[in-house]
């Protein structure tokens, strides 16, 4: 087993995954919010400003059991969990790339989230994505898909896909 | 605390640190491995042979003290952690987006590999960049630099940045 403690936590409008973005590319404009970083890390944020975008890396700590195929948000088909963003996951960790509007010490401004008030902050990273591969080439399943949540991945719903 | 459990371990060329590469978008031909997935989860992988490019969510298990400023691979200068990929973390969580060559049920073959051999898997997600708010804007200090490891952020390392 491998543990990890939170480094801060997220304060969003979304108090539940049904109407929160299921991503932060379909995020609008009420979906600001902060992260607000432990002020004993201040220290590691020091620069951040300069980027436009970053990662959150969260622990995704209100969902339901792991399903290894699922209807994600953004489709009607079953897939693979692994070619999905859904959040039932053995380890339940997301990566939300949101967009930084600025910083007040250790506190983070931020728009395009889409994670539930509250989630705890597991890591920060810049957003590069030229570090990252740059484009993707084929995407699988993914084309061009709009969505939000809904339920089906809470801890209280029991549907099965 | 929260707790996590691996879905599985990475097989790489690259035994320490130094010399690995320092990204995915910096490794060269010999970068290639695979990632072996707990057979109970291969379901999950159905239909990850359509994308190019798979992010590997894994727990970077052989770093040293955390440092909230660093000297990162690819610059010379000191920097805010969180404003690098610098593996010395609270919450030693890496991304890596590498390519998918193809897969053997529950073995994924790769490359563009920049992890250690025996390192832990925590998640798989697809890689979309569309989905993560596509082009990155402004990225601070990054530029175009390149590079590979060395020993800084070693568990054996007493250096200071």
């Amino acid at each position: 087993m491998i543990e990890l403690r939170p480094i801060g936590i997220v304060r969003s409008p979304f108090a539940q995954q049904s109407g929160t973005p299921a991503q932060p590319s379909f995020a609008g404009d009420e979906a600001v919010g902060t992260v607000e970083v432990d002020p004993h890390l201040e220290e590691g944020l020091a620069g951040i400003e300069g980027f436009d975008r970053i990662w959150l890396v969260c622990w995704l700590d209100r969902i339901g059991p792991v399903r290894l195929t699922v209807v994600p948000y953004l489709d009607t088909e079953p897939r693979g969990l692994f070619t999905t963003r859904a959040p039932s996951r053995p380890n339940p960790i997301g990566m939300s790339a949101v967009r930084l509007l600025h910083r007040d010490g250790p506190v983070l401004h931020v728009a395009d989230l889409d994670l539930l008030d509250g989630t705890p902050l597991l890591d920060i990273k810049p957003f590069v994505p030229d570090l990252d591969g740059g484009p993707a080439g084929r995407c699988g399943w993914f084309d061009g898909l709009r969505g939000v949540a809904d339920d089906r991945f809470g801890a209280g719903d029991t549907e099965d896909s």
